[in-house]
């Protein structure tokens, strides 16, 4: 049974935040996502594929509706659709004001870029981190992009979309930031609990989270660049700080 | 007085690679990296500005051509043209047979994101490494895309291009290569002199490339991600080889 237009125009209107919002459902498309979702346990309400979708494995997959090429390219939010595309269910958790204070945080303040989101969630997911926030105005985290980026970390890393700077202001734990002149990164004393903020690398960290920092640190450099991009730099202070704790 | 229908045609053709090694010439626009590029000593040959664009401080400012935004928009490689473009001459500096044998060498196996070898540039730069060697199949150097990415690392740090697996082969140092099953990143030795070799994250390292490594490296992992962004994988490693250099 062709797809009606009421269901093409609800499928499309994933694109936009607001639309998510309102109906609580994020969109992904690709092979490969969709099964690193499926096998990360994600409940996807929805998929529509074409034949030349190979499936599947997994115990999550809910019924597929095959659909043909030129609607999967009407459904499709790229202009080279994939072979498959999905919808999810999601629900936005408030972060509970103590949070922080235990465990590791990774805290995103103004990053944009949903690649760089995306990397970043990768980042928290391989070392653990028990949580990532991300200030209001960071790459929506149910945008296809973001959750491309991050693989399957999507699904697997506890994420809170909230205002930073109050957040940080209530904590009571090491709140790191990355500077030019802080503290040897090479020489953190092991922490348990602590947050570490990144902020975007056009414009560095807003005022109000710069105020929440109580722990500049410093990656060392040797040669010329100015910085380094800001998943990289989170990526080192995370190693250093889980090497710390093992020490 | 107006730019000619064959300049327009010269600096709009800089876009393809082809373009580029017959004309031994790059492009870039915007007022960021032509400043980053200035400021690092670059010699850009021609400059096309509208008068929105506010100057260049530096020595190495050559004659400005005043152009129309309409002008602009025609010799932009982009949708929104920034309200400079400057042009640049170079040259590809053959990879001498010996010169991995010297210090630490970064060596980027078919990294086709332009964005991610820029990112690695300035990694290169930040860690003061010898030399970046990409393999044909990399992105190219003198892409935009790269240029801009690297911020202005571009212009510090020496690159060259080259077959990998057989410059690799001819080496006589230890050549790291990232994997799961490696020696922990956090125990090497101090090495003076190193390849560290970077795959795709699509497809990993070429398996003529995979054949040369001696040293297989891990970064201790905690989590449920497959794998880390091979830009901040190359990051942690560097990070880690400078340390123990130090220690």
């Amino acid at each position: 049974m062709p797809l009606s237009k009421a269901e093409i125009a609800r499928l499309r209107s994933l694109q936009d935040k607001k639309h998510r919002e309102t109906l609580g459902r994020f969109v992904v498309e690709g092979e490969k996502v969709i099964g690193e979702l499926l096998a990360a346990g994600v409940a996807l309400t929805e998929i529509y594929a074409t034949d030349e979708w190979p499936g599947a494995r997994g115990a999550n997959v809910v019924d597929v509706t095959r659909v043909t090429a030129v609607e999967m390219a009407r459904i499709s939010h790229f202009p080279t659709p994939a072979n498959v595309l999905a919808v999810g269910r999601f629900t936005r958790v408030p972060l509970d004001p103590a949070a922080l204070d235990r465990g590791l945080t990774l805290a995103l303040d103004g990053i944009q870029d949903p690649g760089n989101v995306g990397t970043l969630l990768r980042i928290a997911d391989w070392f653990a981190l028990d949580r990532v926030v991300l200030s209001p105005d960071c790459a929506d985290l149910f945008s296809q992009k973001v959750i491309n980026a991050s693989m399957g970390s999507f699904a697997r890393v506890r994420v809170h979309t909230a205002p930073l700077a109050e957040a940080l202001a209530a904590c009571h734990v090491p709140v790191l930031g990355c500077d030019l002149n802080g503290a040897d990164v090479h020489a953190l004393p092991p922490v348990r609990d602590a947050v570490i903020v990144i902020g975007s690398e056009g414009r560095g960290l807003s005022s109000a989270v710069a105020a929440c920092v109580t722990q500049r640190v410093t990656i060392p450099k040797f040669g010329g660049a100015e910085s380094l991009n800001a998943a990289v730099a989170a990526g080192i202070v995370c190693d250093n700080l889980r090497r710390a704790q093992q020490s």
